[in-house]
């Protein structure tokens, strides 16, 4: 006896997702079952149109319904200032914050030679191009993650946006809010000693 | 800034499954978009599908695409035999085993007084119509779980059963294979004890 021929299609589709083993895939595609018809139907609908419905931004590179994108059109937004990040989900979290009122930038990735991606490979000629195009740039925020890729494709920008006599900076690293020193990895300490701010 | 509105109604999609919180649909969304549109395409058909083309099997209630099921219209199943179960995954759980050649009987949950489900609310009419039609069935096996619902379920449908003289068994409760005397619980330690076998 196999499974019913849609369940195991709609388990195999759970699978593909990341993080979902074949027995959640069960169990969620079981729950389906289940579920209100219509939202069974809105689910359908919103994973084809996030495939047909949406664009990456010709300007940023962030995923977007209209290009250029809401925030690279918005006249209110601060055009003097670049902020660069691996991808468009980083975005979203640097805009909840809310204190951020430039520009984006999305790389769609980082330099990683382990898994053979350099910098033909991520979305760095545009910046450049926009950095000779826009003289109205004087900062450029690079928001990379903290891993040695994310360190290091910093690094790789810094040395190729400085000679234009842009300022280049990064997000600083230290303890995060509501952490315990005692539970601190070196790395961390050490850079949040290296870089102590003057009370 | 908000999340594109393609992107918002799949996060809200993917948090209605169960397990899945709100940072992880998110990541889930950001990661559909970045997959294959046949297989999104295929996912969001799977999904129609299983609310389309299942419906439940009127003999045992059981998932299926024809009624009645694969199981109760195989002339190959031993008729003698019905094993009761909670839900249509446990029928599988139960073939993978592929020791049990027998019927099924799904009864779509247990009794539960704590959230407001009695006899009436379970498939447990159909049950009894299928013994008293049916002289071939001898024993019927409950395979509720090992939670309190599951045992008080079982008692109730042996009370139900027995006087029609039909053998009424239960699945073994004792250590798990594999496992370590040092961390059963004492629940699966005494019930182990009280059920040895002579070797």
């Amino acid at each position: 006896m196999q499974y019913p021929e849609p369940i195991a299609r709609l388990i195999s589709s759970y699978m593909r997702l990341p993080g979902i083993g074949r027995k959640t895939a069960i169990r969620l595609a079981y729950f389906t079952v289940n579920m209100n018809k219509d939202d069974v139907k809105n689910f359908a609908q919103a994973l084809i149109d996030v495939k047909d419905k949406l664009t990456y931004c010709s300007i940023c590179g962030n995923l977007t319904e209209t290009d250029p994108c809401e925030i690279c059109k918005d006249p209110r937004r601060d055009r003097s200032k670049i902020l660069v990040v691996e991808h468009p989900k980083d975005v979203m979290v640097m805009e909840k914050m809310k204190d951020y009122h430039g520009l984006y930038h999305v790389l769609h990735g980082v330099l990683s030679p382990m898994e053979g991606r350099g910098p033909q490979d991520l979305n760095i000629k545009s910046l450049l191009k926009r950095l000779q195009k826009n003289s109205k740039v004087n900062e450029v925020i690079i928001a990379t993650n903290a891993t040695p890729e994310g360190e290091a494709t910093a690094m790789y920008l810094s040395k190729l946006i400085k000679p234009a006599g842009i300022k280049v900076t990064r997000l600083a690293h230290g303890l995060s809010a509501g952490s315990d020193i005692e539970y601190a990895d070196e790395m961390t300490l050490y850079r949040a000693m290296k870089d102590r701010t003057q009370m």
